[in-house]
């Protein structure tokens, strides 16, 4: 099988399934002060509609364009946003290559996200693709660029937590 | 930890996965065109509810039986078929060889299709089991088989893309 | 590549995406009877909601302390519990090893399991976390622990079969 996959195809893949699961683990679990961590400075964490995108249409639900951006969002969570509680749980499918620098690789990848309501049965919330860019450096991995693109036009509720 | 897992095994499910990710790719992305080359040619791609696979009965909702039948599937969907917008986008999950032959593995797995129609909310459209025979050679993979035994009776909307 | 991930990584990893893959398949394929090989003997099997769970109480939807309890289980499914047919398939995303000892791992991982009723569209079952203790011995892996913490206090229609 030694052609079906080469040892650094192998290390890639494994690397970027831990840092996947490592991020929605993170925001899972409601670490959000940890967040911005993922991410290079500057960087880019863009969470838009997907009619959007396509039409090349700038606007984005969410646009932060450096870690003291992402710190920004993170005390609007904590501090200043109002809003009941919710639960938010994220699964990651089909992680895959789809382009690498010296310095970089882009990857495509399927989230969703489940909201659950106090009270409430747990429902499909946000389903889209992240179109991520990521930075290789310093034997880790960094989000220079993240974009969810997400499918419906409509946000059930409201999107108070990353994606 | 070597026991655990041998370079073959590890290179097996590496390329399974990488894989099943171009696959979904390929579909949610919407490039249907690049969708038979997924494919032996002749094989078997067959869409079929759990009720009628488990008593063997052989009403499919989609049957075909070569390239040039999943390029006429394309077609319609391009060219023939009457159907509003819509986004569909797949997970797959629990990937496992069931099986294996010398120039044939048999690899079950499960998927989740999401549909979003234009000012509605994401839902789940189509959940259920990959049963698939996968040719092994000229250094790739190729599906000899792909049945999609989904577990509901009833499909929301139409079946248009596929799975 | 090499510093992403060594063969150790690599190994238990692969390892891990395999166990989890048989165990969800063992069980979507209803084939329950092999479900206590998956444990140690003793063991803890539990199913709680998240609320208890955060807050320490010890409330739970299920709990199994042996083989002999998961057994019970799988009796009570195939004997004594009366309830209309259905199908589960269950979906895991993020596996991530959270801990390690000499003899076990600590993992979390996500888990969404869907219903399908007859004459029923699929719906979202039961999302949520499994925090599992896996012990490693004999070349194999098995669940030492396994807790499954739902986000949602609502079990809808009832919990039948393991997650």
């Amino acid at each position: 099988m030694e052609a079906l996959a080469t040892s650094n195809t192998v290390a890639l893949r494994i690397a970027l399934e831990d840092l996947y699961a490592r991020y929605t683990g993170c925001l899972d679990d409601e670490r959000f002060e940890e967040w911005p961590d993922f991410f290079t400075d500057p960087c880019l964490y863009k969470i838009i509609p997907r009619i959007n995108f396509e039409r090349n249409l700038p606007l984005a639900t969410w646009l932060c364009e450096s870690r003291g951006y992402l710190r920004d969002r993170v005390q609007a969570i904590r501090k200043t946003s109002v809003f009941g509680p919710r639960y938010l749980r994220r699964f990651v499918s089909g992680i895959r290559v789809v382009g690498q620098t010296s310095d970089a690789i882009e990857v495509h990848a399927n989230y969703a996200a489940y909201e659950t309501l106090p009270d409430a049965f747990t429902r499909v919330f946000n389903v889209g693709q992240y179109r991520d860019l990521i930075a290789l450096g310093n034997g880790d991995m960094k989000f220079r660029e993240k974009v969810c693109v997400f499918d419906s036009e409509l946000v059930p509720n409201s999107l108070i937590y990353p994606l």
